[in-house]
């Protein structure tokens, strides 16, 4: 790395800048180190039995006499949720609004930490000052409420971070995005932007979340005498207050289904986010004292994720709620990329079981499109701009816009994770690179899935393993049993009796042919695997792991 | 199964009407029997190592000396891939358009048959006769030229079969579908209707192919001094024809990647379905004999397939294309459900390698919307209704039409595959199953991966395996060698070697207690698997497969 700059500020993005999730930025100047979100990720197909991909916070553990505290911009999953693996190796304080600190003291109640966190709550247009940084929380809208923008300010100028972020004019619950302040920071002067780049690609606006709340008042008017069930995001507080709206209105009793959506609710509820009218609410036990026109069923599960409630149901697997043809189920959401295929099944069951599913007009994104970037970046005007949260097309969508609304290209900056960009109001460059990456968690180890595992596994799913096993005599090397062979995964032995038979001749000559000649173990093993593998190769075009085990006896 | 009913006409489901893919439908009447397509579908996620799925011809071979003839509806994969299988098994005539059988015919070129497979042209409003059926070929449009609907007649009425269709006012090779003869028929009386239900949810009409030749003649106009890649279905053959005009109009010479776009564009060409000027095609390595703006690839891999050419030239791994800043690639297709997250990566690679990539507004369905349906009902109205070809939700959204047109929807069947709906006018009822589903290949061999084996792969990949190895003399039950611990997929070694010493421990002393008793070989493997089960789980909550290996020395 070249030398840095001390009257510079860095800007290091150790989580995934380039897919969303596990969403970690560091924030450098002189000794002080700040970080900003800290998320984990859910793991792709490409990583089979891995239960959640976390930062490599390497860097920081390497600087931990610099890092002073975690900023936090929002309550969901890919900014939070890597903060329990974080604490267990670094006590720093953590600041973030009441909603979002509410979230993440839910999740660190099943994390067993050596000592009480520091959470701090803070209001919207405070200031928190760390080492030589002073980070301002400002509002904006998304998905889930409470979110913030963060004014980063230090010797060399102030850094404009979105958060994940969309302007809702008419939100749900408390005030729209605070522009004015925008504005206000934008004239003292910015010296980069990190803007949200998920709906880059999209033209126009980002509906305001009412326009959902329209919708499924309809629906609730257009089917009086169904039992209605809504699933959507847990987080989705405001979705949620709304769809609570509508049962009060048509006098309908509400059951919460999930474990997330009941854990979210009562967080949200306690700390005032959320209205529920006493009497409102009811047990899932209690349900067959209503006649469906009297129910609304608000539900996890509209991912199509196999283990939430609302699949349950799907799969008629659920212990309280059976599906029936008078049930209008709602899919208030849209799905992830890689769910389609999940949330196609769900629907599939669903109708299968002669409910009616509605799943169109009923989600409003929480990501600001393209029009609603050029306000921020005509609010902010940065001298530097570095488009974050998205894939790599999101993010050069937006630095297009940024081009179109005026700026050098030579100031819009792509960085990846691990880059160290280094900004004063004189230059940026990247300056050099730093550990990140990602760390996977598998069950409760953390870091001992690594690419060789993966490789492994992907390989066994592919055509199974193959384990040869020799017992031989050390001394003489006579063979005492074996060779057998044994397989998982291959193909149905039963039918294959004389493929295993006709294997086994064949690694047996091979290990005759080789012990004949002088052979030490590697060799035995090597003879084996190429051997049994040129033979199924040929034989049926597949090519399973070999696994050779050689035992010497002790006779 | 009742007592089936000599006078009435039977429609059997065999592939998949579940979902798409694998089509296959029997018809029978008294000793009859006709299919309709013969598809492949591809595997899914829980199909690992699978490389296809073909439907279940158990039917047809239990009913050998019935079954009369094949015919074809269109040259897709979900309609003819299985075709191949299939004769090796029963060796029947087979139907189709000229343009069908010459896909076909290059398909047969990879598999060996013990005979001359009989393929029979047909034109559209020919009628074959075939036992007590006989078949009119009639035209409609599809994404793919020379598409037809059937009308099966038989002496219990006739079924009017629309094979997957949209209607085209405007197509680009040949006439539109030919509604005048759908309406005559319709006069005459059809028993029942067996519609494509793809786009079914779906308002509307879909545009016509012309549109996106439109589109495309734009971005040529707009992008005067790139070099253009184009990607899209190897089979849509009117779509590579709209590219190759602008090519023309715009003065660049086309090259062709991809195997199947070259097979199928010399079929199309060989048979009159595209008109390719001489001097217009050029060989890859000629590329670098023009400058980019005289250049248009045309190319296979719009879905992200791993293996396609664009997603190697994404890669940076094509022997013969590099991508430069100076293309601009169309993705002229929709992801199918299941390849988004392929695509996207595709995507996001040509981006980080500078190129502009265009992907809206490139593409139109080759699948009838909700208007057109109805318009096939006005002019055909059947006396049952049986939608076919789409998941459950898109089939009852045809049923929903079907009931909108005035049905009694007592007269619409949702049925699924294996089922014997017996049709006559006097009554419809599903009488009964026959076997269906579907049967896997993987490699070469063709059903020995059955369900036991893919669980066993899935099982593989979560946890990986752990293989217990003991050497044993049988005489007196001294263990002469282990037992000893391998492991592949489960956690990395060399970082769990305490791991590893502690499970042998345990496995040690499991085998030690078991042996001090009366124990047999299976008793033995059960107290290992169980005994190491139980530690890695509360160690790490997680559960490998474990695999003991007694190897019984004869010493």
């Amino acid at each position: 790395m070249k030398k840095a700059n001390k009257e510079a500020v860095r800007v290091i993005p150790l989580g995934g800048l380039e897919a969303v999730g596990m969403n970690m930025t560091a924030f450098e100047y002189a000794d002080s180190l700040i970080v900003v979100d800290c998320g984990q990720s859910f793991p792709g197909d490409d990583m089979p039995g891995v239960d959640a991909v976390l930062p490599d916070i390497t860097y920081l553990l390497q600087n931990r006499e610099h890092v002073r505290a975690l900023f936090l911009t929002h309550g969901h999953e890919d900014h939070i949720g890597a903060v329990p693996y974080m604490l267990q190796q670094l006590d720093i304080p953590i600041y973030g609004t009441r909603l979002t600190l509410g979230i993440l003291r839910n999740k660190l109640e099943e994390f067993e930490l050596p000592y009480e966190p520091r959470l701090i709550e803070v209001g919207y247009g405070s200031v928190i000052t760390e080492g030589d940084f002073s980070v301002e929380f400002i509002r904006t809208n998304h998905s889930i409420a409470d979110s913030a923008a963060l004014a980063i300010e230090s010797p060399a100028g102030i850094i404009f971070h979105t958060g994940d972020f969309k302007i809702d004019y008419t939100p749900v619950y408390g005030d729209h995005a605070d522009l004015q302040r925008f504005g206000e920071i934008g004239k003292k002067g910015v010296l980069a932007l990190l803007c949200d780049s998920t709906n880059a690609i999209r033209d126009g606006f980002t509906n305001s979340e009412k326009t959902v709340g329209r919708t499924i008042e309809t629906i609730f008017t257009e089917h009086p005498n169904n039992r209605l069930i809504v699933a959507t995001f847990a987080s989705n507080v405001d979705r949620v207050q709304q769809i609570i709206n509508c049962a009060i209105r048509h006098d309908r009793k509400v059951v919460v289904e999930g474990r997330s959506m009941v854990n979210i609710i009562g967080t949200a509820s306690e700390l005032g986010y959320i209205n529920i009218p006493e009497g409102t609410l009811i047990d899932a036990e209690s349900m067959k004292d209503y006649p469906d026109n009297r129910l609304v069923l608000i539900t996890t599960g509209s991912q199509g994720e196999s283990m939430a409630a609302l699949s349950r149901m799907a799969a008629s697997i659920h212990r309280r709620v059976s599906i029936t043809p008078n049930d209008v189920i709602i899919l208030s959401s849209n799905p992830i990329p890689g769910n389609e295929k999940s949330v196609a099944k769900v629907i599939n069951d669903l109708c299968q079981l002669g409910a009616t599913v509605i799943h169109q007009n009923t989600h409003v994104s929480g990501h600001a499109c393209a029009e609603e970037i050029k306000l921020i970046y005509s609010l902010v005007e940065p001298q530097f701009a570095v488009p974050v949260h998205g894939e790599f097309r999101h993010r050069q969508a937006q630095a297009r816009i940024a081009k179109q609304m005026g700026m050098d290209p030579r100031s819009i900056f792509l960085i990846n994770s691990g880059d160290v960009l280094e900004l004063s109001k004189k230059r940026a460059e990247v300056i050099g690179q730093v550990t990140s990456g990602t760390v996977l968690v598998d069950g409760l180890g953390v870091g001992d899935v690594g690419n060789i595992v993966l490789r492994d596994r992907q390989l066994l799913s592919q055509d199974g393993i193959i384990v040869v096993s020799l017992a031989l005599d050390p001394n003489d090397g006579r063979i005492l049993a074996g060779p057998e062979i044994f397989s998982r995964g291959f193909v149905y032995v039963r039918e294959a009796e004389n493929l295993i038979e006709e294997a086994t001749a064949v690694t047996q000559k091979a290990v005759d042919d080789c012990l004949a000649g002088v052979a030490d173990r590697v060799r035995l093993k090597n003879v084996i695997r190429d051997a049994l593998g040129d033979f199924l190769w040929q034989k049926l075009k597949r090519r399973p792991m070999i696994l050779p085990i050689i035992m010497e006896c002790d006779v």
